[in-house]
């Protein structure tokens, strides 16, 4: 096995290794917030400092790959798919950072019943992050599109959150009530938003593969 | 003047269009969602496709960069980092998209006094974008800084916006209202994080300048 072929599975190990911590994260604080377990939301923060490191060093790595071996063609755009990757996966764990600073707060008030979708929109999300790398490591286009159609499935169920929540506010005056929807909503929007760069991920695979661009109008409509 | 330095400028000067695109389109929905003005907002939707065409030019010529003068050092990392800068100013075309989407039921229901913060929060951010775009053109380190020292400056606002509309949703109990406090704050939230991505290429700029990675923890709550 040539050194560059060396080099380029270890690259793909370590970002399936950053996806791993990332799913975790992402597991750990929802699950932190339906079981209202501080210390499982807290756990999210440490993992938050192994997966920056792992950025690092995965940039670092891309960077050597390219310099000392000049790659060109698909070696290359996996390379270049690999940076936008790691900062893809980053970014999840900051919204999953951002879930655990809300559910923090959540913890200490009354439940609201519009938790109930918020799991689920995680449950789809958590399956969109997993099959957008294992897309990525194995120039698999065809899971990469599932991840594609999963996202208006997000989007519509966020829809749907949001709105339960707006119903809610409207008959609340008690200000901790309107803290914990608001809170609600926001986690949401970073699970949604998670699903968001899952996409991202499994377009740059299918870019990588193909050397043709898919983006536009797909994405740019996120929200 | 190098065949290379030449393709290099060009990279520099289509980032700064499209760095254009977007601060325009930040600015052209805010001032629609100000004076209420529906054309003004629907011009956003045209700008999006330039920056969308933007991108996967930019991304491409990246590439070709690369693989045809195989650079390393600066260089490499000048490219690399434009590939991330390139995404970063795409999402923020996406999240000014998101404002106009929410800005068109908006100016359909009357007008909430908290949105007096929103253009306040625009115009430090839409300084940033511009300061970050400035600051990798110029391989200028002090003001990549300036970029990173404004954003606590517009979570704080951000802050105090989503805290205003809280204290609104008490005293709400019209449903018409409580969308119209919720549209704010998630454009408050869209504002805050074209702020996150001008914060992120501020961040490469430092590090293509000084192969020095300065990532975290700086960035990582951000929310």
């Amino acid at each position: 096995m040539r050194h560059f072929d060396v080099e380029m599975n270890d690259l793909k190990s370590r970002l399936m290794e950053m996806c791993g911590l990332v799913q975790e994260m992402i597991k750990i604080t929802i699950d932190g917030l339906v079981k209202r377990d501080q210390k499982l939301i807290d756990s999210v923060f440490l993992l938050e400092n192994e997966v920056n490191i792992h950025e690092i060093v995965i940039d670092d790595k891309c960077l050597k790959l390219v310099a000392l071996n000049q790659p060109v063609g698909i070696d290359l755009r996996f390379i270049t798919s690999a940076m936008k990757i790691n900062s893809d996966l980053e970014r999840m764990g900051d919204e999953a950072v951002n879930i655990s600073e809300k559910a923090v707060d959540l913890i200490k008030y009354p439940e609201l019943k519009p938790l109930i979708d918020i799991p689920k929109m995680s449950d789809i999300v958590q399956q969109m992050v997993a099959d957008s790398i294992k897309a990525f490591n194995g120039n698999d286009v065809e899971l990469a599109q599932t991840v594609l159609a999963k996202d208006d499935e997000v989007d519509d169920l966020k829809g749907k959150v949001i709105s339960d929540l707006k119903g809610f506010m409207v008959k609340l005056s008690d200000s901790e009530m309107i803290q914990t929807a608001v809170d609600l909503m926001f986690i949401a929007k970073s699970i949604e938003r998670i699903g968001d760069h899952a996409v991202n991920i499994s377009e740059d695979v299918i870019f990588m593969v193909r050397g043709k661009d898919i983006r536009h109008p797909k994405t740019n409509r996120a929200e």
